[in-house]
């Protein structure tokens, strides 16, 4: 049973918790001393389990479980170590210790199976120290972009020092490049970050893509006024015509099936209660699995906006900020997992990530899978972040069955 | 004709525009020496039109024109001549000087009317510098509260400081208030600061009321979560919940006769752009000439923002800043301005101040009544605020009119 291992792996998740930059809460940016005594940790327990143990260029830490026999592919499990700021303790540490459980697992036992396993603690998926996401996998997955290397910190240090500082070296990123040509896959296990699972009542289920992402600008300008003096009729009130907005994008999700909107900055100026708003500025965010059903829908929310800013004579500015494809996970994979499932007697089910992820850094190297794991409330990005061990105890199950439904299609 | 007296009402309003604490644009904050300049400009010219001045304990400067006999009435004239931050050079020059042109001509008539004018320049009532309104007309009044001096401006100045470093004194405001026996009343000339008179073509209108006005504090919590991972009917947004109440209170004020509703201030929290609102916080101000509506208005507009709460699964704060009773003009004095204008063959329009003004803190002394000037696009403490000549030159001849009617009524 994996109760044991499932434990060991709450456990864990509570060692590297208290890796952190912040004593109190839980931040670990890329490349920090936090990340490295996390790293050390890690490496510690990949090295019990019987895994070779190197930190390519840019910091990610691999652990190889060798293949029965020499000559043989790899198949790729991982997920990161980085956390965002003031974090909870499961998302990206779950995935890399699942993976290393199920690992254990095998070692304990004595057993090799007819591939090797490459476990990767990416360095940097959430991005918070850099400003941009993916800096380990993309390295790995040998699409990074060197100009990212004179980015600061807001300590002013570059990304090419950090690496320096860590270990690494900047000049030989591209060498950390991982070959395709050996490769079986890539499986990641993650908390979902997100109720469905909960709302179902099941511990875990299979990523079918990662979504589509637009993100949009909003601008309402109407004209300020006094809120004692302006009569209603004579106001070009912008911040009724952004809730208006605000309601249309909501109702457009609400009935499109996939699709999610969220407005989630909102600013009115001047901002004095005794003032009519004359200007609101609004983030929109658009997501879908499918990326023209998100493009789709972001050209159908314009129409209502530009509808209201007619009507209340008020102009609108529209500004795409952002437009990230979906990345869809190998049907392949995703099926093996999903037998994964249904073999220990749970139902499947499939769902989008709305999320990003370190498999849509690595779609770019290999096809890709992702197991979601229930977690509490979908709260995540926040202390309160909560996982039970008996969701984890499946998770590992899974990812065993997974493994050896991948022995046999390698072998066959 | 009162074209000439209007085009130096113009120019003194351009005067007083430069005399500011910040050079390029008009702040001109109580007790400042930017006000010490402006007191003196218009102390010169109350004397140059026949009037004996002096400025009193908090820095109220009154010119005094006599009647025609001794142990006359007084009725009183006036507005403010501090400013808010970055002001335009209307809102209170203008009802002083406009009042100040009134005088003159009288002078330059060599005419005494039956009863005394006090013009009073108010030291303060934006309540800029100590976040409190009507400092000069409340002492003026009687009702000014001595704790107020405690009151600490942003540089760490005491109300009572700075009260004695524009040569009054705290220790004798009460010395200040204005004996009732034997006023007439207050007449006071504005720009509307809104724009219905602009918008029904008309120079001057007459107040009914300064409105009654309540400030609420409301406050949706909902729950935070990521803006990719939460489907749409799992959501509990602070904002769309915000966005509804927005709506809300803009159709109950538009169905409504008389009555204003804003939200000028919103936030919604965490913040970003991927994050749903878990928390938004945002200002209701609401405004009419009944006390009773004002207050029935708000009770009314708890409703839908309870029934929005429960709708959405998210807790309503609901907290009453603030409840200003209306002021109500004085019927009497209201008609006789009405008569000035009708006789000048304008159509009287009669409409309620939204704003706060001078008159709210007189008409504990003596009833009052006020006259609006057009303003261009209803816009005001702004630079671009903005009136013309010809309806200040229609501004001089009402309250002249006025002045008239009021010598007739008191001669009989």
């Amino acid at each position: 049973m994996s109760d044991s291992y499932a434990n060991q792996v709450m456990q864990r998740c509570d060692a590297l918790a208290a890796c952190t930059e912040e004593p109190g809460r839980i931040t670990r940016r890329f490349a920090t001393p936090a990340m490295a005594q996390a790293n050390a940790l890690v490496a510690e327990w990949m090295r019990a389990a019987g895994m070779t143990v190197r930190q390519d260029a840019i910091g990610n830490l691999i652990g190889r479980y060798e293949a029965a026999q020499p000559d043989a592919k790899t198949l790729l499990l991982g997920s990161h170590l980085d956390s965002v700021i003031d974090a909870g303790r499961y998302d990206g540490p779950l995935g890399v210790l699942v993976a290393l459980a199920a690992v254990a697992r095998l070692h304990d036992q004595g057993r090799r199976l007819p591939y090797a396993i490459e476990l990767v603690a990416f360095a940097d998926e959430e991005g918070v120290r850099y400003h941009t996401t993916y800096l380990g996998s993309s390295v790995f997955a040998g699409t990074f972009d060197p100009a990212t290397l004179d980015r600061r910190d807001d300590a002013g240090i570059s990304l090419g020092d950090a690496i320096r500082a860590f270990g690494g070296d900047p000049a030989r990123l591209h060498e950390a490049r991982r070959r395709a040509d050996d490769l079986l896959g890539y499986c990641e296990v993650h908390i979902e970050q997100g109720p469905v699972l909960e709302g179902l009542g099941l511990p875990v289920g299979v990523v079918t893509a990662i979504a589509a992402q637009s993100r949009v600008a909003v601008r309402f300008a109407g004209m300020a006024g006094h809120a004692g003096t302006v009569p209603m009729e004579l106001r070009q009130d912008a911040l009724c015509a952004a809730a208006e907005f605000v309601l249309a994008a909501e109702a457009q999700a609400r009935s499109w099936p996939g699709l999610v909107a969220t407005v989630g900055q909102i600013s009115a100026q001047p901002g004095a209660s005794n003032v009519i708003p004359g200007l609101v500025v609004l983030s929109l965010d658009v997501r879908h699995q499918q990326d023209s059903e998100c493009a789709e829908a972001c050209r159908r929310l314009r129409e209502p906006a530009e509808q209201i800013a007619a009507a209340r004579r008020v102009e609108l500015g529209w500004q795409v900020a952002q437009e990230s494809r979906a990345t869809a996970c190998a049907p392949a994979l995703a099926a093996r997992l999903g037998q994964a499932i249904q073999a220990l007697g749970y139902p499947l089910h499939q769902l989008p990530s709305g999320a990003g992820h370190d498999g849509a850094a690595l779609a770019a190297l290999t096809p890709f899978a992702m197991l979601f794991v229930r977690c509490k409330g979908g709260i995540s990005h926040n202390p309160a972040e909560s996982v039970e061990a008996a969701d984890v105890a499946v998770a590992i199950e899974v990812l065993n069955r997974f493994l050896e439904l991948t022995a046999r299609e390698t072998a066959s």
